[in-house]
């Protein structure tokens, strides 16, 4: 702690700008939003990626997106044993606390994790396997989908699809947590899936009725 | 998975929006990130409050900071227990694989999960004491925090306190993982600590010197 | 005038993904609408609330309803007297320029017009009874109604029988408009009274034969 | 009212449409929406015209967008007469009541409510004169705007300033408002001029340092 550093020069700059822009322009709603408190229609769970941000691809205005990033956009089962949990955290608080009436798990291309997570079950990444490696650990939570993924053809094109799988099995894992599942079976909360391509910009969903990935 | 929906149309046409301007503007800049890979020089913790957009306050371009969002921004101690710890991958992956050269821990004002920490130490929210609570056994990570500030002059000022207190505990336990601490000691990587004022749209950072957040 | 500020970026996005979609794949129909005017086949009066917008519940194509609204989507009764009428010169328009067939008043559920009003007339809102307020007096147009209702035992009942009186008092004032009511005689105009439930999502219309308002 | 006809079955089996799918896909918030009251940021006062619905340009999300509509989207002077001010009434609830952060006045190409104005003005349209008619009695509003615009050459080009004239009266009017003006003055609130070209879908914003209407 005692050796935090002052903010870097150029993000004092881009926040003065943001203070004289964005703030100033939304000052009366952005301290609406102080005393009245958050009311978010959805939550989006994605990756840390810094390619990939969802409050510019969907424009995020102040108050909309309830955001969790994680490595990968995982969500693991529902699992209450007491331990730390930090994406559950954030999935209990959206759906029990802020009632959010959509939650959406978006994935992405060329994504490190799911990289990772390919080579570490491919026996490419030994130290990935270790217990110590906290990125192979998360990582586990997509071992499930490489087994779905492995009989395919090409070392990319398993990938490609381990990729869709870290938001097929994200989603599954979401309908293990009950106060969820209540709530998408009464239709108060309705959950989706999205494959986003950085480098040619498409944005793909899922289709239960079709089982597929397919362009927006 | 099988109960996915369709994107709401909202979000379709604002995707398209992204796709027609942002994306279209610096196609040959994603395509580019796309194939060599991202090169962030930030990581940035921050809270999946909707009201509190860091690529916002911080003018994120595409590439620039990896970002990992969790439930009032905590970061728990180095535990490698072979247990999945979501947060600490993040971390893991942003220093030892992308090595970036800052990594920021922002808390924010009304912050929900605070508030709820603060009412979980001091007895008035038993339901998330129950071993069963995501939320409460998150927060757990900012008790230490609560034992520092109960003592202050009123409710308001001690979940004041505790909001700072948020980033400092985050901090600390930053600096219990032996190969963040490495590259800190040796110069590569600086450690930032920022509190944001949601209503008046003030930043706040530490100051080890002062031992103290002071306006930016 | 001149402090006019530049369109929040949101809304530029926005507005790109419209271009980009609804307007690129409606090109020559939208052109053709520009050409040759418009020619809405009905007229919707409703309320501004941001909660209810006819263009959705009704599925606007471009170019069908010509719509108006104004605060508990009230009709001032006919009144010649010079002075500026917006909502007669709407009807006006509707009905000899652009001779719609039919002419939907459309109230909703929690109107904070309406409950005004109800407060306005049981005397609990003297603020509103000043002839500077402008909302007060324009509820004035709703003072018939709250003499039907007052008698009704509770004021959340006064107020959703309210509601229905924006209604068909807005039916009753536009059949004192000669060039209206001429229409509605020959047939070549019908008018239609609908209620709208914006928690249940019901729909109600008003059915002369019953004198009471039934779901759709 | 005894002549209400009901709802013809086209816009019967609409309204099913939408119940079946963004009510349905939205239910949770809708009814949050009706239990907690609407919260919009933005007031947009816009043309009844049925070839322009600013709910599909700037992609409405229900409880965003508080919505005026009235012939050729005029403002009138601030007037507190003990008079009905359906306009003022609107204006007057978004910016005290709601506390909205943007007011928005968009235009639009061939109204027909400023054409009507256009011949009023230049002697071609004797009707519109009469006391009698209140589509000339409300478009008296722009007639300072034709005053501005009747030296430029081509009744067409005429046509096309009046149009911009009636978004840059409608906020010079505005500003006559004493609770808007102030709150516009502490920074609470925002105005903005747009003009929307129907048939090639362009968007225009009036930028004050111009003094002119830039495409967006």
């Amino acid at each position: 702690m005692h050796r935090a550093k002052p903010l870097p020069s150029l993000l004092v700059q881009r926040y003065h700008g943001w203070k004289a822009t964005t703030y100033t322009e939304n000052k009366s709603w952005y301290k609406r939003l102080a005393d009245e408190g958050q009311r978010p229609k959805t939550m989006i769970i994605s990756c840390c990626d810094s390619r990939v941000h969802v409050t510019s691809l969907f424009g995020a205005d102040q108050g909309e997106f309830f955001i969790h990033r994680n490595i990968a956009n995982l969500v693991p089962p529902y699992e209450p044993d007491g331990n730390q949990h930090g994406t559950s955290a954030a999935v209990e608080y959206a759906v029990t606390a802020l009632k959010v009436a959509h939650l959406i798990v978006m994935g992405h291309s060329s994504c490190g994790g799911v990289a990772g997570c390919h080579a570490m079950c491919s026996g490419q990444a030994p130290e990935l396997d270790e217990k110590s490696s906290f990125v192979g650990r998360w990582m586990d939570l997509l071992r499930p989908g490489y087994e779905r993924v492995k009989d395919i053809e090409g070392e990319q094109a398993q990938r490609d699809a381990l990729e869709r799988q870290a938001v097929l099995i994200s989603l599954e894992n979401l309908m293990t947590f009950p106060f969820l599942r209540d709530r998408v079976e009464s239709g108060d909360l309705s959950v989706h899936g999205l494959w986003h391509d950085i480098g040619n910009g498409t944005l793909e969903q899922y289709l239960p009725s079709e089982d597929s990935f397919a362009a927006i």
